[in-house]
């Protein structure tokens, strides 16, 4: 089986944060692949780091190690935990994050991280738990440990909850849960729920300062410049513009209402 | 044989756009090894990711297979391709990148991609082929398959041409292809066309708003703070600042044009 | 033994140069795992490139080698090397970084590039030789050889050397050598020079345009957007705000001066 970690971190990659947890692991098992999910993530922005990660999941193979570093409250007392989700488990901080990216389940396994010597120091760095805590227990995951090994089970992840779209015979009124590297704005919005509601209506869609009418396919649906409502790859809806930028030019940020209103 | 997939992507690294692809190529086979040649090609700059690809190709060993996702088209009825040209295969969107990247130059060999049975879904989002088309023919091609078995030959590629410079007796008009991390502003000047029409004669070269005369070997020839012109390392005339900005000092972007004068 | 070869430069991420280093090394040996550490040094910035090295090293393995490349004065004569120290190596260029990684200690082995065999041409490029000249050597000696016979003793690293905080009776003048992603102001002294100076009294802490007192463990000690004093993962005085940005909140910029005053 592969040993395949990934990284979801707010570290940037001008620093030498992201490094010395890679070589940190690489010194407990020089066999193990490193994938960047992203280490861009929003200073602190928990949600952010479960919406990358929730989206990019599906995709990885069986016995995946993902380690999560969005630690606001690194060197307190919020827990250090492990879980295994199906055939993929977790290692980071239990702020909230794991219980956003299972969406409220429960995790088929879950420990508390307290087995100081599957850490680099028994002393950790009150700072930097990413590099003392984390990043070798996921290594020694990877590696072949299970994860009574490196903690002791506990009954429950700290929650957070997704905000839900609200829907009514009108229409549906959602959030911009993240907006891309293009500027595309999607929402919490699932075709599944927009089909349910939509009942074969019109669709007008207030985001921003625009107003959007139709759902296309894809981008070049419509001519370069144009505004248009479709379903992401994740099968949410999402506000773009065909080779332009749908944040800038309605101005919408992460965060923002999005009406839909159907017409008969 | 190593195997390897580079990427080179419009997809910035904020997203899970290049993390779905990498899942799901190691999904495939986890031995495949992954290296990003760029994912910060600006959004749909087709010339800019076949600029970047060419220039790195010749350093790569036989056997890479580069997939490439700037695909402005995607979910259109542009052509999905794979090719070989000599030892290196080539996975994207058929939208003139592949025709730049090899110079005009008819690949060793082209299929189109329709294969469902190497895809990761017989019905691929509208949005994200990189993740459900060409991310997982890359990683069979990677793993052992031959072009033949995930397309059907095809013969012409979509064409897209470089700009040429244009020369006459007194000098060269030519073009920024590329305007670097530094600033440094790379023209499609190439050093053989250089020496053959200088013969000899001294160097004027209008870039932006400057003029700056010789040719130097590197930067360190000129006191820190001054500009100069060079040959880069793949034998582009290139306008520069020692220690500094050449696209900034003289208001220098990609697409200008840069015109040597001959002078007796 | 893993063959891992890390990268530290100042190239970016959007151009051809950390590829055509990467196939460059594969095309020598495919099995040779590459480790970004960062490629985003700023422009010929040899001390922060230096900071971020020395601060990631102890985590790395034995065995590792280090490629580095921020070269100001490529083309020029200063000499290309190759070191060992402990268990790990270094390629780069003699331009003091290495003295400053080493902080002033003699490495174990030290020979200069002369063996053109080992190099990607006899003819390298005048503007990259990290391509050209170390890249290639880094992978050699990952892939086995040995310092020997990739150069030829010498004696001395260039030197350049770290600025030190400078300490009297009321306290002690240092100055910040990096500002991290998160805006944490990082200073040159170190947990045991303050502890020693400090002899129990309290702190008064003059950094930018602030004035914060007490030292901290960790960031959750203060509220949410309160700034404070700790010590990072590396044991340097750092001053930082909770869930917030040091650096802007207080106009706080590398190089600057930070005094810390002890009063009774």
């Amino acid at each position: 089986m592969a040993k395949i970690v990934t990284l979801t971190t707010d570290f940037g990659v001008r620093d030498a944060y992201v490094a010395s947890m890679k070589g940190t692991m690489a010194r407990i098992d020089p066999d193990i692949r490193f994938i960047d999910i992203t280490n861009e993530i929003g200073p602190q922005d928990v949600m952010g780091a479960a919406f990358v990660l929730r989206t990019t999941l599906p995709h990885f193979p069986a016995g995946t190690v993902h380690l999560v570093v969005v630690d606001p409250g690194v060197g307190t007392d919020r827990r250090a935990v492990a879980l295994r989700h199906g055939e993929q488990r977790f290692v980071g901080p239990d702020n909230g994050l794991f219980s956003l990216v299972l969406d409220g389940q429960t995790p088929d396994e879950l420990v508390e991280l307290n087995k100081t010597q599957y850490w680099r120091t028994t002393a950790p760095s009150r700072t930097f738990q990413g590099r003392d805590v984390f990043a070798p227990v996921a290594a020694h995951l990877a590696s072949g440990r299970s994860l009574r090994d490196v903690g002791t089970p506990v009954d429950e992840l700290h929650r957070l909850q997704w905000a839900l779209p609200i829907s009514d015979d009108q229409g549906i009124q959602g959030w911009v849960v993240h907006v891309d590297h293009y500027g595309n704005c999607i929402t919490n919005i699932h075709r599944d729920n927009f089909e349910s509601s939509r009942r074969g209506r019109s669709l007008k869609c207030f985001a921003g300062n625009g107003i959007l009418f139709d759902v296309y396919n894809t981008y070049g649906d419509v001519a370069p410049g144009e505004p248009l409502v479709l379903f992401d790859s994740s099968d949410l809806l999402e506000v773009a513009v065909n080779a332009g930028n749908a944040s800038e030019l309605f101005d919408i940020r992460k965060g923002d209402t999005v009406n839909l209103i159907f017409v008969d």
